[in-house]
């Protein structure tokens, strides 16, 4: 017997922002496959008889662990109906969904995607900071703030340095500093707004806002995991400081003075 | 009597693809405002006691309808408790939520937003092409391929060259033949793979995949609204064409030639 695998997105963490499919899936599973991110409200959702396999995954995994999760798939694949390989926000936007379905379909088994609610959507909506807005970001970019083998951020920082284009930076807990100093020196402007967010969407989220310039000492402020959004549409969040109206300077244009 | 407004995203079309939030709040709805492109099946969730205010806005809108549907919301607080703005896709994400939200903040009247799965996250899972995957793509961006005004593309073209970053054009089936020359103008590989998609995540989905030097042609076979995808990533399509073993060429490295 073949069972079929369901690589299922857990979205940020608030049970109400699972899609109707994935709760469904999780309810029906005979197996679950779940990460150390996935929060205690979503794992109360899985069926109660359901095996579960806690597999621990974080940012820094160790070498050869995504080969035993393969393996463990396949294995749970041969003996139950149901199996959910549960993750973190979207099982394709840094959740290696790519790399299990890959090997599943090297060896026979069905799969199928179940899109989540990625973290930088997740937190936009709960922050309120638009991800794209007319006039202040024409497109929107997440990036990877923390890579395998802890070799350094080898990001080609000409091309994050579009003014036009928001950045959210997944993991980036270590590297603020560092990406702060490279996009600066690669042409952001170091006023550039950026918003910090903590277990964004869940009843204990907690955020900050900054400029470039400020991150590295707000960042000491936050714990890993946590995400970083980076651009003019932070300037929309409410509580953005609002800048004095120069007295007799009219070059400087708020238009977004009514915010406050 | 001040209502709230929830500003929704509905998916990508899918009613499964809902989050369990955005169904619960359109089956409480004393209002709903929705684009066109929100689905027959997903309306067909909404509270049936519900004032339905279809404001059919498409990629083209016409001058001054953001003002008109933003008059509407307002007007529909002060009548109804629960008024839902549907969006397609997700409402931070080329959804004009943010404009929204400005202006009913400015009003005072309150408002939240849900999250919804945004086509490029329905659509890669949908085809199966991970958005971002070791050692093909480390970051993803999404673009809107269509400005208003139809001044054209002015985009940072450089910017959008960096080879390590998937890039999901929303809206660009008028400029495909543009994007794909001035990627390639930009240092972007005539080669790279590309996947186009026409109503993904639902039943009639369609979907194309080709190079950027074969994309102007494939999309003369689509119809508005599609959605477009570059980047190696794509490859990890099952049915994308594996290229021949050269003989005696050993330079020539297929990492994923077991998907044939």
């Amino acid at each position: 017997m073949h069972g079929k695998v369901y690589l299922v997105g857990a979205g940020p963490g608030d049970p109400e922002l699972l899609t109707v499919r994935a709760l469904y899936l999780l309810q029906q599973a005979d197996a679950v496959v779940h990460d150390r991110l996935v929060s205690r409200a979503i794992m109360s959702c899985v069926n109660p008889e359901a095996s579960l396999h806690d597999v621990g995954k974080v940012a820094a995994c160790r070498a050869g662990m995504q080969d035993d999760i393969n393996a463990l798939l396949l294995s749970l694949s041969k003996t139950h109906q149901h199996v959910v390989r549960l993750k973190g926000g979207d099982p394709f936007v840094f959740g290696r969904g790519g790399e299990e379905q890959l090997y599943l379909h090297q060896h026979g088994v069905q799969v199928e995607v179940v899109p989540g609610i990625t973290a930088a959507i997740g937190a936009a909506a709960s922050l309120g900071i638009p991800l794209t807005h007319r006039g202040l970001a024409s497109s929107m970019r997440v990036v990877t703030g923390h890579l395998r083998d802890n070799r350094g951020l080898e990001l080609d920082w000409a091309s994050l340095s579009d003014p036009s284009c928001t950045l959210v930076f997944y993991m980036a807990m270590a590297n603020c500093g560092h990406i702060a100093q490279a996009l600066i020196q690669h042409g952001r402007d170091a006023d550039t707004p950026i918003a910090l967010a903590q277990d964004a969407t869940l009843k204990n989220q907690r955020w900050g806002l900054g400029t470039l310039q400020t991150l590295p000492q707000l960042a000491e402020t936050f714990s890993p995991p946590a995400l970083l959004i980076i651009g003019d549409v932070v300037r929309l969040h409410p509580d953005y400081p609002r800048p004095r109206a120069p007295a007799q300077d009219t070059r400087h244009v708020e238009p977004f003075g009514a915010l406050t």
